[in-house]
């Protein structure tokens, strides 16, 4: 029996939560008075009225919760936030139709940013906050932000971080749930705090450097500028954005080594040595390829270049230049570094640095086993063995998401998209990147899709940021089954 | 140690049974007398000194071999086959450039089918008659034909074999090698011989008759005119033709259950019913397409829809229409295609239907495993369970796969091709295809690609026809070790 009383009870308590994050609008809101204060006040309501009153209602079910529980929780929760979310948008009247606020909405908790907005400086300011807000919350995670801050959550705890952070390197993770919640959330918020320090210091205004601080550490890459960032004219200001979005792509566990000064292992992590090993060796191609083409110094070729890099590798998806103007090599690099993603227990999405490494060595080492078929070679990370179940696990990954890129490209095209676009629009979805190729390429956006496709790839958006599984496993007849 | 003696023995061997196809095009030369008789007699001249001066020097080898030496020969032979193959368009002045010559050449001992000629029907009808017969060679496998005919490859055969059809259906084979290469050889002429006779019966001209029937058998796709099979303007031919293609992409052991009346045996194999299923599938999706959207009548909606899917589906790469101007949903879909293949034990290249079955089979298991840890559900196959070390390797093959094909996008693209061009070229040579997308569409052809261009390309068509693993094997540091 899944225990459905304390799913909604649970789902009850987040949305309060979520209820929080929008008071903090509120008063911002208010103080531009851009008339989307009202609409603020209301969601808000809805929020804590709803989710009070599912929470009251079932406050006495059992409280243990098992696998299953936590994969509807999760998938479900991240679904009602961006329903409840996207409010906001649609009561102010600043996106009229309903499929477009949920399409941004959801784009923002998934820190896809793929955005339907053609003017960006036009939204009212409050709700330019709200839309990083959604991506801060979602880079860290929703769940993991409950269970830093809610102590009811302890018990099942655990089912619910697997659910939502499903990546193959479980045994980093803190055996007290709480703490490692607590400890992820406390980094996360002090590296947005430094980023905003900076870029206030560089002379971006106090609103800008919030949302960006917020939007950039959550690889997000919402801006609030049409421009994205090559509306600021300063290479201060991308150098730093480019620091912030790699430390974003980084384990947070290793930064948290970092600030406690411990190098030493940092630097013994396999997955962070190919991420940093990748992002040197991309940037000094697109910094050649750059100089050698385009008419820019060798400071701008390098400065777009790692900004470019580090913003698609990471899932970001901020924006200094038009990379589809490049030489097709560098354009074509593009779309094959959309398929690296950020390392594991990082807030980036894509397939993720560690699925890529240890499906190489795998790669390399099925080679070997037909010279040598009956010696034992497991794959080994961080000099220990990995075993054959998450190695067939990792296989699996990669080929679903394969898959459903595959299929994805197909129904995007039946809407009469070529294949570059459809190809762009489904990875740049389903990595939670943003921006893509062709009509949805970094100087586009995706207002032009019909409402199926706005729907369509939400889901994909989705699919992206819960790693396949915990939203697959829902759709397995198996799963309902007693 | 290598047993260098003996793989210099073998190629000898084989270099001479290719003189004796060259010898073969030599009175249909005479005959038509295009200026290319002389070509012909010099490079059977060429294979018959060199083959025999290689194996006379080392008939006294230790005639043992074992899997490395298995892996070099079907390599090497296959290069050496292609640029032995190549002189005679290259000394007959039709290819001036020796890098068209072998491109041409190992593009049909492939059976790729992709071209660089500009004018097919300018070439000299002997020349037309070689390049249809290099795809016939290859269609079946070169090694195949020699365990066929060469009782003296007796010893070490299995080697051989397993190395040129590494597919993963190994336990089809019959114990005897020699017996089942002659069984093959013999349904694979029986077929092409019933091909001519229908094709003739169409009213075909003999000789184009002949040269279809050798690449439609071997879905190799070379065709004796410039507009490919849209030439002839006959719905029998193309039916034939789409008919035969179909058969070509079938397990040719199941032909032969088929010829036996056994076809009970052939409705167990679930790789054939998925195969079936599959053409059935997208022939009603593009004749409904085609029909819906095109002025094309009910019938020729569905002829069109019917030999594109199954050209594709094949590798075969004939071509009837210029799909890329079909709707977009179409041409995208006919890029999806090229990832299927034949089946395993037929002509067929690309991923093969057996290898998209279990690792779609193996996904949806790995999605069961997160609701279930602990049960054991092995991938089943004709309703027996597959080894988990099979399923590693076909999950490693497609990965492999799919990086080669990334890596060969970036390469390509790095000559100035767009993606468009890049994903066709790197598809349509690594699935033994012939024609792709953009630049290489149906209707164009590789002629203006740089000479790094073609190599690489060549590069391409020999790692997929040799599906991957017995060329790969080849440039681990591993393999020369001791």
């Amino acid at each position: 029996m899944i225990n459905s009383r304390r799913i909604i009870n649970i789902l009850g308590l987040l949305v309060i939560i979520e209820g929080f994050f929008v008071l903090f609008c509120l008063p911002v809101s208010i103080y531009y008075g851009d008339g989307d204060s009202l609409a603020f006040l209301i969601t808000a309501v809805v929020m804590f009225a709803a989710g009070f009153t599912a929470w009251y209602f079932t406050k006495d079910a059992e409280s243990s919760i098992g696998k299953r529980e936590g994969f509807i929780i999760v998938s479900f929760v991240w679904v009602l936030f961006s329903v409840l979310g996207s409010l906001p948008f649609w009561l102010s009247g600043a996106l009229p139709l309903y499929t477009d606020a949920f399409f941004e909405t959801i784009s923002g908790f998934t820190t896809t940013g793929a955005s339907i907005l053609i003017d960006v400086e036009a939204m009212p300011r409050g709700l330019l906050l709200w839309r990083s807000l959604t991506q801060w919350m979602g880079g860290m995670g929703i769940i993991v932000l409950s269970l830093a801050i809610l102590p009811v959550l302890g018990i099942g705890g655990m089912q619910l971080f697997v659910a939502e952070i499903p990546g193959p390197a479980k045994e980093k993770l803190h055996p007290r749930v709480k703490q490692t919640a607590q400890r992820l959330w406390g980094i996360y918020m002090l590296f947005t705090g430094l980023e905003m320090v900076l870029l206030i210091a560089g002379g971006m205004s106090i609103f800008d450097a919030v949302c960006h601080s917020f939007t950039t550490m959550a690889t997000g890459g919402y801006s609030t500028k049409q421009a994205s960032i090559a509306y600021f004219d300063s290479g201060y200001i991308q150098y730093v954005i480019t620091l912030f979005m790699f430390i974003a792509g980084t384990n947070f566990i290793l930064s948290y080594f970092a600030i406690r000064l411990r190098f030493d292992k940092i630097w013994k992590n396999e997955e962070f040595r190919f991420y940093l090993g990748f992002v040197l060796f991309f940037t000094l191609v697109f910094s050649a390829g750059l100089f050698l083409t385009g008419g820019s110094s060798a400071e701008e070729s390098f400065r777009l270049a790692a900004f470019q890099v580090v913003s698609i590798i990471t899932t970001t998806g901020y924006v200094t230049a038009d990379y589809l103007l490049w030489p097709p090599l560098l354009s074509v690099l593009i779309f094959v570094l959309m398929f690296f993603g950020g390392s594991a227990g990082s807030t980036g999405g894509g397939v993720k640095i560690i699925r890529v490494l240890l499906i190489m060595k795998n790669s390399y080492l099925e080679i070997k086993r037909l010279i040598y078929p009956n010696a034992v070679m497991p794959v080994k990370l961080n000099g220990r063995p990995v075993s054959q179940q998450i190695i067939g696990n990792v296989l699996a990954f990669v080929f679903i998401y394969i898959l459903i890129l595959g299929i994805s490209v197909v129904v995007i095209s039946s809407m009469g998209y070529n294949m570059d676009t459809s190809f762009g629009a489904a990875a740049a979805t389903l990595g939670n990147i943003g921006p893509g190729k062709g009509l949805v390429g970094p100087v586009e956006n995706f207002a032009h899709f019909p409402d199926f496709g706005k729907w369509f790839l939400s889901f994909l958006m989705l699919l992206g940021r819960l790693e396949l599984f915990t939203v697959l496993v829902l759709l397995a007849p198996a799963f309902w089954r007693k």
